[in-house]
């Protein structure tokens, strides 16, 4: 499978421009049958009326934001949608993790109700990944499914949460437990908007784009060591080729393994801890991105422990975080039994099966797998890894 | 299309019964690829493990049911379950269309949270058709979607919502307005549970199944004139032909169109103006199946209004809605102007496109058609069906 994966990457090229009067670079396919799609990736795009064409036909678009975005790009959004809808409405909803809750989500369905919204009506949704997340969840459940949009914000929305239809939103007991898959009509990643975005949250995108490095594409592990300071400094061209090829092998993983039978569990890597972490800070204190930054240096050193990677690896790995401007040291999260603490919030992880924790591992540089751990050697790898009390 | 359906209705056999040690007396399939299933229809099935066999392997089994319907048979199915999991858990919604909400939903996830639920974990919707759509959808949604299995106890969820994966919650502003398609693994229907049933939620089913008459087989509307003091009376044999009947016509719609993209919605023959009446009069007040048998006597007026069928069979409709023992007058909704409450709840409803109202139809006797219908003639029919004030 491992061999498979990396091979057909490499060998993916890049699919031909289409011949659209549309300034974009780069357009990523994910195919999965009548359910496929476009990522648009390039600049002017979220304001140019053509970006839209071709989406289903309808009377309403919803444009789906948050109080921080909204000001920023709904105006130009919902100029462009004009042109396709007789009417475009506007929710806009409270910034943050925290608020990826059932009470957030129905001011969305309140939204579609009170405008008597039908079966047809558009859902665009324009943010980062809570926006997107509980917009996708939205269209999904909407009459039970209307079909929707993804303009992602933020870096980590564009190379991860928007690409691959998973939505859902948190529940008290557990992040993402409660949603569906549930794939948007086509995904606009603007370029220029991640120049607004703040540097705390350019930080955190880059955690899911190392992320794709050890395990799937080293080549692209190198690229992005040799950029990661332009990156970190929003460099355009090198923003585009990570955002490209980020979305080219998401792509490729979802298609042959749209509902997590199994290939698709690998893009978690990293989460299991990190969402243990974001879980016990209490959602919002930490960013997705900077628990899963910390995440992967804690599932490298879970696969160097089980003997399957080097320490140089995990050495390497853990100064790339670090250089992206993310935190490499956990967070003691229960002064009295720490490791019981993580352990405790890995179990309601959506991988586990029967009570048993499975984490994503590296299983040789560029290639991941999904396997349970015993449990002593998982309590060390936490006790090593986080901060002390 | 409509004569195809007859056509093939009329042909269509019974899948001979498999050869197991079940006392099943039906066997109906759902062919949906992936997603086929079977209806099992016959007495002594709750309680027996080998109902059972087959089903998605799991450590754990959640019971949904609702306070009216676990006393009397949670423990039985329990039992039956514990020969194929590890551990059977049980949460008791209340009783009620007025708890179809999202609160009450929530009970379900926390306790697949509390218990450490993972993603194979199977759901066993045992109740009516409340505890049918909400187990359904809080299958659909957890863990972005775990199997389920329905276990209908009312006559109305036998033949018509326990089958065909229409999940959903009520919002406030409209009934079923946040759910999913969502197909269970298998539909398991206990004629016997029907003995306990309270006359009135009997004659809410029958609603469901004279629908099938009008919209699809004019035999069988034949058939249930001839039966339905039989029917009301709970003789066995009676019922079992009419839930057998039922969900033969509802297998074959939904084969056909799944997602109701188009000939599903003539399931939906008298729901329009049925959910109006719901909705108008607070959920609960009137059961569904009420609000259906009167709605299909409004549907089959409009029908007659607009030309399409006799007073003949309108008149033989309201007379078999009668003897069922349900009402055939529509209740006033609104002092003022009856007729425009009900026309703003018929706007939200699923069907309806840009405003415009969508009505199922008899556009001859066994076919039914959806479309629209001027104004003026809609408000003669809601003025010429409903209560004076």
């Amino acid at each position: 499978m491992a061999d498979t994966l990396a091979d057909t990457l490499v060998a993916m090229q890049t699919a031909p421009l289409s011949t659209t009067d549309l300034p974009v670079t780069q357009q990523v396919r994910i195919e999965l049958a009548e359910r496929s799609y476009d990522i648009l990736i390039g600049s002017q795009l979220l304001g140019r009326p053509e970006t839209y064409a071709g989406l289903p036909k309808a009377s309403t678009a919803l444009i789906v934001s948050n109080t921080t975005v909204a000001p920023l790009y709904a105006a130009q959004l919902q100029a462009a949608l004009q042109t396709h809808y007789g009417k475009v409405l506007l929710v806009s909803l409270p910034d943050g993790e925290v608020y990826k809750d059932w009470p957030t989500l129905q001011l969305i369905f309140d939204a579609l109700l009170e405008n008597s919204c039908d079966r047809k009506t558009v859902l665009f949704a324009l943010g980062g990944g809570v926006v997107g997340d509980m917009t996708g969840f939205a269209a999904a459940s909407y009459m039970r499914g209307v079909p929707f949009v993804q303009i992602p914000t933020t870096l980590l929305a564009q190379v991860d949460s928007s690409v691959g239809g998973k939505t859902a939103i948190n529940h008290p007991l557990g992040k993402n437990m409660i949603g569906a898959f549930y794939q948007p009509q086509r995904v606009i990643c603007d370029l220029d908007v991640l120049a607004t975005l703040p540097p705390r949250e350019l930080s955190a995108g880059l955690a899911e784009i190392i992320k794709y490095g050890p395990i799937a594409d080293m080549d692209f592990l190198d690229w992005i060591e040799a950029h990661i300071d332009d990156l970190r400094a929003g460099d355009p061209t090198a923003l585009a080729h990570a955002v490209k090829r980020s979305c080219e092998i998401k792509a490729f993983v979802v298609g042959q393994d749209e509902r997590e039978a199994g290939l698709r569990a690998i893009l978690n890597f990293g989460h299991t801890f990190g969402h243990a972490i974001e879980s016990g800070m209490g959602y919002g204190a930490w960013l997705h991105g900077e628990g899963v930054g910390c995440g992967m240096v804690m599932a490298a050193e879970l696969s160097q422990r089980l003997g399957l990677i080097d320490v140089a690896l995990v050495a390497r790995l853990r100064r790339l975080v670090e250089r992206a401007g993310l935190p490499t040291v956990g967070p003691t999260l229960d002064a009295a039994d720490n490791a019981g603490r993580y352990m405790a919030l890995m179990q309601v992880d959506k991988k586990a099966e029967a009570g048993a924790i499975k984490f994503v591992v590296i299983d040789r540089p560029g290639s991941a797998a999904v396997r349970g751990a015993p449990e002593a050697l998982v309590r060390a790898v936490i006790d090593a890894c986080c901060a002390p009390v």
